[in-house]
C-alpha cells in the first residue's frame, strides 16, 4: 500500500450517511429524509430531533410523546450535580458541559447505543450549562419546566425569567439549523469513539471535546468578540481594513466546504434583523466590507460569511452570554452527533482506524547513527 | 471530486508520525528515534515517556526531574475528587476515568496543549483510578507516594500495600508496552479533538472514551473473561473447537495492522510465565488450539495473537482487577496520545474533517414522492 499521506482527511471519504448532506456547490444543506433547510428553520426543535433520529417528521401523538421523554429527563442526577458544582467558577462552560455530561451519563459497563439514551442526554445539556451558568453568576439553580419547550426551557434555565415568545423562537431556530452538517470534526469525533464499540456518553463527551476548539465550535464566539471591537457601523470601513492590511483574521468568513453563502447564515441574518438590530447594524457593514475586501485581495478563495458570523447576534438577542454561545452549539449539535452514532452503528460499525506514514528513523539508522 | 468511500478509514494515511511505527509485515513496533520495542521493555516508564514526548532517552538529571515532577502532580485537585466521589458504585471504572480526568483537566478557556499539561493529565490518572477503586470496595483512598515510581505508586493507591518489586516491574513493562501503537483508534480521536484547537483535555478525555469500546481497549477484559471461562488446560482444546464450531469469536487473536506476532506479546506472553504461571498454563494451550484451528479454518487470515491475549495475564499478576485492566492500557496509552497531540499541534494542525457520501433522497425527489 502506497497511500499519500491526506492533511485533514479533506475530501476523503470516511461515511456514508443519511443524516444531512451539505451541498457546497449549490450551497445547499439537507436534512435526512431530503429535507432543504430552509423547510424545516420553522418548525420545533423536537420536530427536527425526530426527524434527524427517525428519518421521518412525527405525527402530532409522536411529537407530544417526544417532548414529554425529553422534559422528563431534563433533571440531572446526583453525579451530574455534584460534578458540576465542584468546578472552579472559572473553568471554560464547555469544560463543565464536558465534566457534566460525563458524569450524567456514566453508568454500568459499555451499552450499545441506542435513541432513548440520545434523548436522555440531549434533555440534559441545556440543564448542565444552566447550572453552571447560575453557579457562576451565584445565583440559584432553576428547575426546569416540563411546560416549556426544549427552547424556552433552557432560556428559563438560564435567566429564571420566561423569556418572550420571540426570543424562543430564534433559539429554537438556532438549535434546527446548527443540529446536523454532514461529517464535521465534532460529528466524525463521536463517530470515531463510537466506532469501538464504546458508550453513547462516551462518544458525545469525545464530540463536546472537539466541539470546544475556535477553529469548529468556538467561531461564534470569537465572531462576537470581534464584532464588539468594532464600535459603530461607521467604523467597520477601518476595522476591516486594518485587519486585513495587517494580515489578521476575520471571524466568520469561509468555510472547508461551502462554495456559496452559507444557507444557514442567510436565515441567520435575515433573524437578526428582528432578534438583534444594534448586533446586525455592525455586523452587516462588516459583512460588506469583508466581502468586498477578501474578493479584492484573494480572489482566488471562496470567503463567503459562514454560520458562525449571525448566530452570534441571533444568540445574544435570545438572551445567552457569549461565554456559553459553544455550549449552545453543542445543545443543538447532540441531536447530530447522536443521530450519527445510532447511523454508524446500525449500518457500518466498523472501527475508524486510519494509517500513519512513519517519518522517523529506521531502528537500522539509529544504531548506525550511534556507532 | 469523486471519492469512494473508505470504510473504517483502512489504509488511508491520516497523519505523519515520529511518535511511533507499526510495522505490520516485519513484526516490529518502533518507538520515537527508532527504538524497536524490545529495546525499551526493560526501562523505567519515565523514560519512556520522556523519549515519546521529546524524542530522546532521558540524561540522569532530566529523568530525576520528570519523576519529581510526575510524583508532585498525582494529587487530584477538589473537582475531580469530588466529580468521581459522586458517581454511582457500579458505574464502568472508565466513565469514572473520563469524569474524573474532565473534571481535573478543567480550566478557564482553550489553552494550546503543553508538556507540562501532558504530564499533569499522565500522574493524575492513577490516582482517579484508584481512587474509584477504592471507593468500590469500601475502603479509604490512599494518597499517592512521591518516593515511588509511576507503576510501583499505581499499584500502592490501588492496594493499600507496597507492591513487591517484580510486580512492579510487570505493570511498568507493560505501561511501556502499550504506550503508543501508531494511528490506532483512540489516539486518532485525541488527534481529531485536537486539530479543533480544543484543551488537552478535552484531547485526552475524547481518548478514553474511545478506548473504552470492546474493540479497541476493553480486549485484554474480554480475553481475561474468556480464558476464566475455560476451566484448565486440558479443557482448552474443546474449548476453541466450541467456539470455533459454533461461528463465537475468540478473544486476543488478529489485528488490522500486524501480520505476523505482534512483537508486545511475545514480550508479554515471556513475562507471564513468571508474572501469572495459572494463567500461562491455560492460555498458551488454549492459544496453540486457537492458532492450529484458526489456521486450519481460515488460512488466508492472518490470525496471530494480539496484545490484549497476554496482557491479562501480566495485569493480573501484577495485581489488577480485570475490571481494571481498560483503565490501565489508558494510564499507559495517555503518554502516546499526550506525544501525538503535541506533535499534531505543532507540525500539521489542521482541522481533520473528512468528507460523507450522501444515500438519502435529494429534495427534487422528496417533494416528487410526496405529490
Amino acid at each position: 500500500m502506497t497511500s499519500e499521506f491526506v492533511p485533514g482527511l479533506e475530501g476523503v471519504v470516511a461515511a456514508q450517511t443519511e443524516i444531512s448532506e451539505v451541498d457546497g456547490h449549490q450551497g445547499r444543506l439537507i436534512y435526512r429524509g431530503g429535507y432543504l433547510i430552509e423547510e424545516l428553520a420553522h418548525l420545533s426543535f423536537e420536530e427536527v430531533a425526530h426527524l434527524l433520529w427517525t428519518g421521518s417528521l412525527p405525527s402530532p401523538q409522536q411529537l407530544s410523546e417526544l417532548k414529554t421523554q425529553l422534559a422528563a429527563a431534563r433533571s440531572l442526577n446526583d453525579a451530574s450535580r455534584a460534578a458540576t458544582a465542584a468546578l472552579d467558577l472559572g473553568v471554560d462552560p464547555m469544560d463543565a458541559l464536558r465534566t457534566g455530561l460525563s458524569a450524567h451519563g456514566a453508568g454500568p459497563g459499555c451499552p450499545k447505543p441506542t435513541l432513548d439514551q440520545a434523548i436522555g442526554l440531549v434533555a440534559a445539556v441545556p440543564t448542565i450549562v444552566a447550572a453552571f451558568r447560575r453557579r457562576q453568576q451565584g445565583k440559584d439553580e432553576v428547575a426546569p419546566r416540563a411546560d416549556l419547550d426544549h427552547a424556552a426551557n433552557f432560556l428559563w434555565m438560564m435567566t429564571g425569567e420566561e423569556p418572550k415568545p420571540e426570543q424562543a423562537r430564534w433559539l429554537e431556530a438556532y438549535l434546527i439549523l446548527l443540529a446536523d452538517h454532514g461529517l464535521n470534526a465534532s460529528t466524525f469525533a463521536a463517530r470515531v469513539v463510537a466506532s469501538t464499540g464504546a458508550d453513547l456518553t462516551s462518544a458525545m463527551v469525545g464530540a463536546v471535546g472537539a466541539l470546544k476548539g475556535p477553529a469548529h465550535g468556538g467561531a461564534a464566539t470569537a465572531a462576537m468578540k470581534m464584532l464588539n471591537q468594532v464600535g459603530g457601523p461607521e467604523k467597520a470601513e477601518a476595522f476591516v481594513i486594518d485587519v486585513l492590511d495587517k494580515h489578521g483574521r476575520l471571524m466568520g468568513f469561509g468555510h472547508r466546504v461551502y462554495r456559496t453563502y452559507d444557507p444557514r447564515a442567510t436565515i441567520l441574518r435575515q433573524l437578526v434583523q428582528s432578534a438583534n438590530p444594534t448586533f446586525y447594524a455592525v455586523a452587516s457593514k462588516v459583512e460588506e466590507v469583508a466581502l468586498r475586501e477578501l474578493l479584492a485581495r484573494h480572489p482566488e478563495r471562496p470567503n463567503a460569511t459562514n454560520v458562525d458570523y449571525y448566530s452570534a447576534g441571533v444568540l445574544a438577542g435570545a438572551g445567552l452570554p457569549h461565554e456559553y454561545f459553544t455550549c449552545a452549539f453543542a445543545a443543538s449539535r447532540i441531536v447530530g452527533w447522536s443521530a450519527h452514532v445510532l447511523e454508524y452503528m446500525a449500518k457500518d460499525g466498523r472501527i475508524l482506524r486510519p494509517a500513519s506514514q512513519w517519518i522517523g528513523p529506521d531502528p537500522s539508522q539509529r544504531v548506525v547513527a550511534k556507532a
